[in-house]
């Protein structure tokens, strides 16, 4: 009955209904107007990503989502050569695998609001600290991940949106605005404390709001309970229940 | 693909993926293994619920939940006479409430688990202080609920459950067993706080694990990202994707 909002992603996604998650904070913010889907794998690129695609959106859906998040990158841009070499995926690779993504959601529904998320920045310092806490000596001692090349990935993720006609939050760019955003919204370098959980938050309600899929403007899927007379209950449900 | 896990009630289930919340817990705990969606209703009793019961539990569904949490009874136990009176249903029409949704719930699917939980314990000064915060002079200077009423709805509700061979989690006693449990558990008398949030999750993934509903023993839906290599990442996907 509900509309269905998709979070499809990487840990960044599959993270977000922690204690303070955007996700949780979403499926919140719609309650009982909305279910929000959680689609996130930990550690996945775009590459891996594909061998999904037709399972969790297959074509023919009766109901297919709303809207979907698609919020990838921060693994992608895992460098060449580094620690995390195994994830890391050619820019130009990451770019095409978007735009396939995209293509195929618009093909399993041209109505779906499609938004697109570049990963967040990347704080090295704070990703050697947390490697050196995790793994003592054995530690890498060369950044698997830099916020120079993570952004050439955020701008590509940017560029593409805008080629396509779909909606984009440039997270990158948007949590580097804040004075020491490394410690503020990155809890290891990488991923997002509760502070950088409520900037994606914020910033997936707007543009989902600008989009008309504003939460305070949908229906409640059935009467709010103060609409309820004690005495003939009946009257409020008629309309939706009998 | 994944199975669902219904979670049924009031605000206390409405509210539950708010920061640190059981039901957002939930989602975390069976993240790549299930889905759980949320269907609170804030301020509904056991009465008004069976309006909703064919439409969110309509017969014949391809893919009924695995497994529902019915969780009412906080608003029945509401005192008839008091300033709550619209919502209060008496403890023998809530029994019979909750029998008939989980007769419908077996209908629907005789292998479903169904667990009932008790409303959580009651604390009227608590309430009062909330009021008078709220509402100022204005406020009501008797208890709309008291602890012992509460009691004796989930005396009911546990009964039941034993009667119709169903699990339950007796939150009003357990909640009581902690010292302080007033403003340990409960934020203005009536509503959980983090750590009543937290006792929710332990008593509900107790009682799933006893059913064999345990997150970690359950599949991921596709590889582990650790499963997957690099150079060859098809092999990975062989057998659920390809």
């Amino acid at each position: 009955m509900r509309p269905n909002i998709l979070l499809f992603g990487d840990s960044i996604t599959q993270e977000s209904f922690r204690s303070g998650g955007w996700g949780a904070s979403l499926a919140d913010a719609y309650s009982r107007k909305a279910d929000v889907v959680l689609r996130g794998y930990g550690g996945y690129n775009t590459r891996w990503t594909l061998f999904l695609l037709h399972h969790l959106f297959p074509l023919g859906l009766t109901k297919p989502p709303v809207a979907t998040t698609i919020f990838f990158g921060a693994n992608d841009a895992a460098l060449a050569g580094g620690t995390s070499e195994r994830q890391h995926v050619p820019v130009e690779e990451y770019k095409e695998n978007l735009r396939k993504i995209v293509r195929h959601l618009k093909e399993c529904s041209p109505t779906m609001l499609i938004v697109l998320i570049t990963p967040p920045p990347m704080d090295e310092e704070g990703r050697m600290e947390y490697a050196r806490e995790t793994y003592g000596e054995k530690a890498m001692t060369l950044p698997e991940r830099t916020n120079e090349t993570t952004g050439v990935y955020a701008k590509g993720c940017v560029e593409l949106a805008r080629e396509l006609g779909v909606r984009s939050i440039n997270l990158w760019s948007k949590m580097q605005e804040t004075d020491g955003w490394q410690k503020k919204y990155l809890r290891d370098g990488l991923h997002l404390t509760a502070e950088g959980n409520a900037v994606v938050f914020e910033e997936v309600v707007k543009v989902f709001k600008e989009a008309w899929l504003d939460a305070s403007e949908m229906p409640y899927d059935f009467p709010h309970h103060s609409e309820i007379d004690g005495k003939n209950p009946e009257k409020a449900f008629q309309q939706k229940c009998l």
